[in-house]
């Protein structure tokens, strides 16, 4: 198959590695807006060629894939699904509904999928690209039901030989569990790192102490705002929703360690351990 | 040296393993209130021989290491104490101002050294020590002033030989700094397992999305409330500090979300993006 991905950065980077080993790609296009991340792409093996316009890419390829940030997908996908015939298009963007929403009604909309490949890391741009980002996760493919049984059928192949898991949501459920999931994750993270930094003047100590499980904590309060901003924005209401349940756990603590009450406290440690059932 | 362990749980196990293969003890002695510790003890390779009284180990060993949980090393410290004639003594618990204060006065002070390595995972037990766990990271010594130079120094050796960096803190000063950094993140954790666990009440969404970096944030939340919520009690005036700040900064996320000012949740991140300076 012959692959065109619009966005060369973590995620369109990693793609363009993975099909390219998998032999799935037989030939990948990319188109960036940045030349600097076509150049790094080439360089790195991730694109065999670069092209300078979407009309080049959508044309050239067979499976097109946008990996660019959420707002600009929305704004890509319409265009991109104007210039389509038989091509298949994918986006792996963060939110689903906004997505699904540009393109309805649109003639070519059954040659689009809605997908999210669960992976990624805390670093951004092609030269963070990882060949096995995806390995041994799940990516979530949206509405199927409104996509051609072949364009389906096609990227579940794609996916399975870059060693995904894919199971299918609508994408309004899509939304709703990556804020209770995913989203909140990261407005956690950020949320500490800002609180550290505020209350520790002295960075040697934050250095010094980090091993004690606070570098793995904030580690999502590295990943990149021009990313992220986008996806709380598009995802706004049901990351409100989760974040109001975040903020009445929080309260809750601060009442127990006022209270002293370290017995209810430890009781709601142990059932916190109720994630080890879950994950491993 | 002879090196006495009391607690055969993640810490104390690993030092058992780490001290015994970079030769620096030449025997190792176990003490455990729970049998089955000191069976899994002595079958991982982390004691030679396990002591059924403190007496007996105390009387073995160069060097004694406290490594229970906190409130218990409050409560053994002045018992070993007691025993001491030219033994050295340290603890490797996550407060310090507890202990210190707890052996204030006592005759064989001189002999003990607060100490805190800062390393750990979210398991617990004999069976979860690792040989390699210290390897790179801080460990903090506290009000070395009150310990015998001979002990500082011999006990300075020991930590380099497992790999790790020594720093000086006062021991009010530790306490501060590990709540600032360590302590909360772990309650943040916490929070977030119990967020999650309320809001989402399908756990196939939980394990289907947590590769998208909900897994590496709630990794403390599956560490063991025995060892926890004590560490909690002990610096609950500190730890009440940085959560107030910690809530400060997620209600203003909130605020932000209502008032749609994404503008200034972009600007907070890239001031989270800070942490990126410090942590690698």
């Amino acid at each position: 198959m012959k692959v065109g991905i619009i966005g060369l950065g973590l995620i369109g980077g990693s793609m363009g590695l993975a099909l390219r080993e998998c032999n799935y790609a037989s030939r990948v296009y990319g188109y960036d807006q940045l030349e600097v991340h076509v150049e790094v792409a080439l360089q790195k093996g991730i694109v065999d060629e670069g092209c300078d316009s979407l009309e080049k890419l959508v044309q050239a390829s067979d499976v097109v894939i946008l990996a660019v940030p959420v707002q600009s997908i929305v704004r890509l996908l319409p265009q991109v699904l104007d210039l389509v015939d038989q091509e298949m298009v994918i986006d792996v963007g963060s939110t689903k509904q906004d997505m699904v929403e540009s393109v309805k009604g649109h003639p070519k909309r059954s040659r689009y999928l809605p997908t999210h490949p669960m992976a990624g890391t805390e670093y951004s741009g092609p030269q963070a690209a990882l060949q096995r980002l995806f390995e041994g996760k799940v990516c979530v493919f949206c509405d199927v039901e409104d996509s051609d049984k072949e364009v389906v059928d096609e990227i579940l192949t794609m996916y399975e030989r870059i060693g995904m898991d894919v199971v299918e949501y609508h994408s309004a459920e899509h939304d709703v569990h990556t804020a209770y999931v995913s989203h909140i994750s990261h407005i956690s993270s950020i949320a500490l790192a800002l609180t550290v930094l505020e209350k520790e003047k002295n960075e040697n100590r934050i250095f010094e102490l980090a091993s004690g499980g606070f570098s793995s904590t904030v580690r999502l309060a590295k990943s990149n705002p021009d990313t992220w901003i986008p996806i709380f924005e598009q995802n706004r209401d049901n990351v409100l929703d989760v974040l109001d349940e975040h903020i009445n756990v929080i309260s809750q603590f601060r009442t127990m360690l006022i209270k002293k009450d370290f017995e209810r406290f430890h009781a709601l440690m142990e059932r916190a351990n109720d994630i080890k059932k879950i994950l491993k």
